[in-house]
């Protein structure tokens, strides 16, 4: 096992400077990254700048013992990117504060950057400020994510219009299986340390739990469909959290199908085997990161074959309510039990 | 006293519903603030957007025995604005975000931000956006300011030329002589808790240890009187650590008179109570949150009379190195002694 340096030997500025030399800059709109006492950015003219930041903090939204930091670190990228590309807007530069406890190594901080530079290049977005320090507890990660998008071409959560069809990419559901695999194979290891994890089974659920990915790739699509979303939300919290979001934001209500859902067969292989109703995990599991958006009824024939998105229901009056209905066509309200924290 | 409220009583998404209600925006440049997946900002033609982050992390940056929490919520947004004022920008956004462990009541993270707000309205920034989240420890804040400045005009580390005058703003060492009146009273609390602590002698350097000013009136002035340094950094880590800085990116060196550093009364009178060299305060305590800059000898006629503008030496080749003049006339290089936190 190689030897692992201890943070105090380097320091604060020297863990700073060795982190800084791996950074590149590709993005036309920075002018200036890491190392002075802000970092330089010139809009294009005609463009907006969307900003967006989100706290990943231990023993809350992660656990270092089933999370790898190269991971961990294209996570915590990823979602901040998945906020902006949930506004309809390029991802562009981020700034990054990392507060680390000095149990830590140098060689483990420069895992968890060697996955924020891998998220960087994937989602082409520049690294350009940070701050580093300490942590008497926890290792807590805050990434601020900027992005650009045309002047009022922005999306919000509010356009949505009763009638507008109501939309997912990807599949629901598979990061809260994946955590409940690796929340197993903690415990079998906690029961016996020599114990191997089974991973492999469950490949699929365990990266949507630790290497989500932004749905930047959706964004450009229907910008080449020519679809403008009326509304967009990111997934983070799980589709019935984010589906009242988004009609509070618009004043409507919304008829989800239930048997419209899309859940990949490897999730509902794993939801059986832990019992778990996979309807359950789509709706209220969260973290899977997908994009959630409303389309006019007009727009319906240019999204119908892309085999990324689903129509899983539309809006309606306010007056109908948020509801689910059921394969028997019975509606029910559609209840949020997203992540309380406290 | 009034009764206080469990922070899992109003749950995460109702904390941040009661702290965006009390929000104004004022800020041209905000198009949309909290509530979205993403604040949106449209930076005027022919300006360039400034982005810096810090964070501020219990145990380490901050001791809740002595700080209140409104002082907090106010030095963590002003050691951001200081950033940008230090770029020569104008401060017009933040966003913010705060791991906040379960034993906080309600009421506590809502003082902590109004001393937000309080310093949101002082130095006219939008808080746009926001993270609210449970920690498992102690208290985090995070906070990134964005600002404007005419594109080609920021005034980076890196501009200063040998002979340019070396200047500092208002005065040093105060922050540092506050932390230690405040260790003091915290240690004679722990002994008797009857005793009540003496800080009204102290109030000049208790009050720049916990509520810092950013000093952007200082660039508002330099700006009237047609003044552009041609570098600056703001004074985090102390003068020392700041000058090398600097210096370093600049590639140059620099001779620093020792009888020129402007060192407030009450801080000599504390720093002689404490039996400490004020010139070690003012080199090596940090926190002061002053402008260090430079700018031509042509235009030195404009400052040397500005009441809050002290010139304290002049940088020179880098072959010379960076150096302290003492009261005698002897070069000794500068060290800098500054917060290492690993």
């Amino acid at each position: 096992m190689p030897e692992l340096t201890p943070l105090s030997q380097l320091g604060e500025f020297g863990l700073i400077g060795r982190l800084q030399r791996d950074i590149t800059l590709g993005q036309p709109s920075t002018v200036l990254g890491i190392g002075d006492d802000a970092a330089i950015l010139a809009p294009p003219a005609g463009q907006e700048v969307v900003v967006s930041t989100d706290l990943l903090v231990e023993g809350v939204h992660f656990d270092l013992t089933f999370a790898p930091l190269k991971h961990l670190g294209y996570k915590a990228i990823a979602v901040n990117v998945s906020d902006v590309a949930a506004m309809y807007a390029t991802p562009t530069q981020v700034v990054v504060g990392i507060s680390v406890p000095s149990r830590f190594s140098v060689e483990a901080i420069e895992e968890l950057y060697a996955g924020m530079r891998l998220a960087c290049e994937a989602y082409k977005v520049d690294l350009v400020g940070g701050d580093t320090t300490s942590s008497r507890a926890g290792l807590v990660i805050s990434v601020t994510a900027l992005g650009l998008v045309a002047a009022g071409q922005a999306v919000r959560r509010s356009g949505g219009k009763p009638t507008d069809i109501l939309c997912v990419s990807g599949d629901l559901g598979g990061a809260y299986l994946g955590l409940q695999v690796l929340e197993r194979e903690k415990q079998a290891y906690l029961a016996d340390p020599d114990t191997q994890p089974e991973l492999d089974a469950y490949n699929y659920v365990v990266q949507r739990q630790l290497k989500p990915e932004a749905r930047l790739d959706v964004v450009h699509e229907l910008r080449e469909l020519g679809v403008h979303p009326t509304s967009m939300i990111d997934i983070s919290d799980g589709l019935a959290s984010e589906v009242r979001h988004l009609c509070a934001a618009s004043g409507t209500g919304a008829r989800v199908f239930s048997e419209y859902l899309p859940v990949a067969n490897p999730t509902l292989e794993a939801a059986a085997e832990f019992n778990l109703d996979p309807l359950t995990a789509a709706l209220n599991g969260g973290e899977d990161y997908e994009l959630l958006f409303t389309i006019p009824v007009t727009e319906h024939a240019k999204i119908k074959n892309h085999p990324d998105i689903t129509v899983i229901g539309h809006l309606t009056d306010k007056s109908d309510g948020v509801n689910l209905i059921t394969k028997g066509g019975q509606a029910v309200p559609l209840r949020a039990q997203g992540w309380e924290h406290f």
